[in-house]
């Protein structure tokens, strides 16, 4: 059965980014300061080395039941038997993602317009990750979404909506009236020294917003 | 049911090395110069790039009833229900590849030692890709393999074993002592302005060899 998610704190993974050693050590202070779910971003590491460090960190996320979300590879996803992946729009399409890993897995979805985000819901996305919201430091080919198109995308689709990109503890706050599920964050959380406390700020900051 | 395959003549493909506008085109004119299987291989494309083409190759390869494999990615091979993938040592291992595609798809493996090509056989690996041979134009990680070691692999494997490696019309001849069962060849008939010919040529080399 596909699990409950938690979205209101939603850490990605960036190697480049981390203060840690390992991205099992940044991902096990991040859930202990309260992230609910974990995607596993690895875009410069062979296939080899995204299996081996997903199998890593599927032991933490397990340890501590938060979903993993795998980024783009639905194989890599299926082979540690993580709960679900999540795909940007040049990755392989939400349907035939869906014809692979069934109902029981999750199947996210990136989208940056109302048009995208209503079109991903409808192709059976199970979430949407929203943004760039703020402008980020880890993409720059996305266009900004206004905290108006959020609320937007929040109202006409039925599933839940991460909004992702350039989201720090000063700005979570702007994000309220948008009515969304949760916040994704990468650096905000993995960049930082005190891995653990910024997870917490974040989650506090969301909830209190 | 896995498909029996012909291994005399497989072809890898090379977005960088292609002589022609298209992947398709391409592989078109190999087979009808006599290329009997197919391995699609992308390293520098989006999934959504590489799904795309292997759908547009797979068309091609079923119109003319030869082989499609697909490098690296599982999901792609999937998704696009290729005939099966090839795996190189930076790649999922063969023993997951093997619980994700089930006994009816085709793994192929890449092996580089007497050892590795029997460690290979042993998880399971359908046929092995065995290189380099002769140097080759498109990889340069890889250690030249013998003569005589391609032959001790060939006599040790129970499963159909392919050179790679900078294999020419003019140096086929030089595998023959090996007894092995394919010859894969990329720039040689990809990277030829006649890519039919060029085929043709290679699979007569091949077979009298």
């Amino acid at each position: 059965m596909k699990p409950e998610v938690d979205y209101s704190l939603y850490l990605c993974t960036d190697r480049d980014l981390m203060t840690t050693e390992t991205i099992e050590e940044s991902v096990e202070l991040a859930i202990k300061g309260g992230v609910t779910v974990v995607q596993l971003r690895e875009k410069n590491c062979t296939s080899r080395e995204f299996y081996e460090v997903a199998i890593a960190v599927k032991c933490i996320t397990d340890a501590y039941e938060v979903p993993l979300i795998i980024n783009d590879r639905i194989d890599i996803a299926l082979a540690v038997k993580a709960d679900g992946v999540h795909l940007g729009q040049k990755d392989i399409p939400v349907q035939a993602a869906r014809d692979l890993l069934g109902q029981d897995k999750i199947v996210g979805a990136t989208a940056n317009t109302v048009e995208s985000a209503v079109a991903a819901w409808k192709s059976g996305a199970d979430y949407l990750g929203v943004g760039d919201v703020f402008g980020t430091t880890t993409k720059n080919d996305t266009k900004p979404v206004t905290v108006e198109e959020l609320k937007e995308i929040r109202q006409r689709v039925q599933i839940p909506v991460v909004a992702i990109g350039g989201i720090k503890q000063s700005n979570v706050h702007l994000l309220k009236p948008a009515g969304i599920d949760g916040i994704a964050v990468i650096s905000a959380i993995i960049g930082q020294k005190d891995v653990r406390g910024a997870a917490e700020a974040m989650l506090s900051s969301f909830r209190e917003a």
